[in-house]
């Protein structure tokens, strides 16, 4: 899985990369803390180091790519403003670094999302000029051609929620502090939606810690990148069914796959089961509250998906926002 | 709140015990994190740190006081090992640090405990010489007795949950450690139920923060020590009907309500739909796990219950150990 240089320049993001986002997120996204644990210790035969992403600004490691991207504006950008088109973390992560960076943002939601999705939005556009949710009705409007037609109306800059270099290198700073923090690893394993985390993670990794086999998770019912990877090229698939909400992609990125063909050593898959298994591991026994999509590199851990026996494996814990209605509904077992 | 030296040597503990606890836990017992919480702050008007006692070692302070109880046994105690009654965390806690100090444990425990709080103490006394769980029925048997006829049957210590000085000094490391980290407080709010940690707490607080107000926080249900207070001295009350669990306690220690009565400014009470309300916010928005009881402080402070406005306040957030059905149920709203 190590790939001479010469080849590894025509990735989209370097370790350099990594390294700048690094800086300029110093300060700003919090330095999530790694937490062990004796009892997975034991379940797993190896030494697990959970990277904590739950305890990320805004609850996910969304923040760090969104703030990376957002902070590289342009003068006339930043006057324009960011649009983005999410239901999930990365609205709140662009809303959330639009803030900070005084910019207007405009997120483009299904009219049906959670409550507690919109309102945690619009509480981080509060204040923020010309600053809004916009509604659209996933069953009859192209979420893309509103996003397009509003960032031309208004000249705002679509930040797409990974298949951008400057959203995956925010997201490879994850691994980068973990591994800055515990020394070397044998493996990471890392969640897999549209591959934006784990192809920063992957570049992040090999750097820090060469000779590391980095793992991706899919949930089963979306294995999408597992099968792009045995075609040899990005395969598209329908909307899964998996209550790893932020695992819902279709297909990976352009720039997120080429990425994981290369410094990716193998996708696994389990099942919603198991994330609940997971889920309630990390309640009962850790004290923390992990999403679906947060639980998919520890199910794998947890229930010996992967063969990891004696190593030093970093995992990362991607977020923790769940609502509690649906949280309550999964730890009881309903 | 504060007294002249000579009053104070006659509480059960001084500064200088909790300092040589620090040392004896040094290493062996987690130094809990502080979380913050801007949320938090803007709901209350203060600025918060949230000493998360959740994380410590079997999830809540009471590791702090056992171990530093078991610590100070001599090499005879050692030999005939230790003796407690507890259906709650002060159980898991001994038999977790006889572990540590290769002492037999022998915990009295209801017939009709969680099977979780069973298998988790027996776990820890697994392969441990001479240790087991004795069973009781709550309804015919008086358990102090029992814990009696025991240790001086196999010659065993007793170690009780809250009204040992031992015990009292070990809790107490909590306050100091947060203090050390976030510097001096202008308050600092305890959970009570027979006043072991609040006393240690206080005696911390007041060493090394001059001025500080420290505030104890009991269930409606269970207000026996806002009782004693007024009364100026121990008033005993039925078992109290409550979801905090850790403090359904009848009545304050012959140790412990002295140091209350000297360094502790008031305590308040909170409903048990108050706590539920702190245990959603905590996993909501911290993302933290926190049992009941863990949530007495928390919840005066978010409910405006104490006037803290403009203040820098420390809670202790004092354990995580909730059965999972309970906690989602509970998060449920059912």
């Amino acid at each position: 899985m190590t790939a001479a240089p010469a080849r590894l320049a025509a990735l989209a993001i370097t370790f350099d990369n990594v390294t700048a986002a690094a800086h300029r997120l110093h300060g700003i996204a919090h330095r999530t803390p790694v937490l062990r644990s004796a009892t997975a210790d034991a379940r797993s035969g190896a030494r697990l180091f959970f990277k904590c992403e739950n305890f990320q600004r805004m609850g996910a490691f969304k923040f760090r790519g969104a703030y990376n991207a957002l902070a590289q504006f342009t003068q006339e950008q930043r006057r324009g403003g960011v649009i983005a088109f999410s239901s999930g973390n990365h609205a709140q992560a662009i809303a959330l670094s639009a803030r900070l960076l005084a910019m207007p943002s405009v997120i483009v939601m299904p009219h049906d999302s959670p409550a507690a999705k919109l309102a945690a939005t619009r509480e981080y556009q509060q204040g923020q000029r010309d600053s809004e949710v916009v509604l659209y009705d996933r069953y009859t409007q192209d979420r893309e051609a509103i996003g397009h037609q509003l960032a031309a109306e208004r000249g705002m800059t679509l930040i797409p929620p990974y298949d951008h270099p400057h959203v995956m290198a925010g997201q490879g700073t994850a691994a980068a502090e973990l591994i800055e923090g515990v020394g070397a690893l044998d493996s990471l394993v890392v969640c897999v939606g549209g591959g934006g985390l784990i192809a920063g993670c992957a570049v992040a990794a090999h750097a820090l810690s060469p000779g590391i086999a980095v793992h991706g998770v899919e949930p089963e019912a979306g294995n999408d990148t597992q099968q792009s990877l045995a075609a040899g090229r990005i395969v598209h698939i329908d909307t899964p069914h998996t209550i790893a909400d932020g695992a819902q992609t279709q297909h990976s990125g352009t720039l997120t796959f080429p990425v994981i063909q290369r410094l990716v050593a193998s996708i696994v898959t389990v099942s919603d089961a198991q994330l609940v298994g997971a889920m309630r591991f990390f309640a009962e026994r850790l004290k923390i509250v992990v999403e679906p999509t947060g639980c998919l590199a520890a199910a794998a851990v947890l229930d010996g998906v992967l063969p990891l026996r004696g190593q030093r494996v970093g995992v990362i814990v991607s977020g923790g926002n769940v609502d509690m209605a649906r949280y309550a509904a999964l730890l009881a077992g309903a």
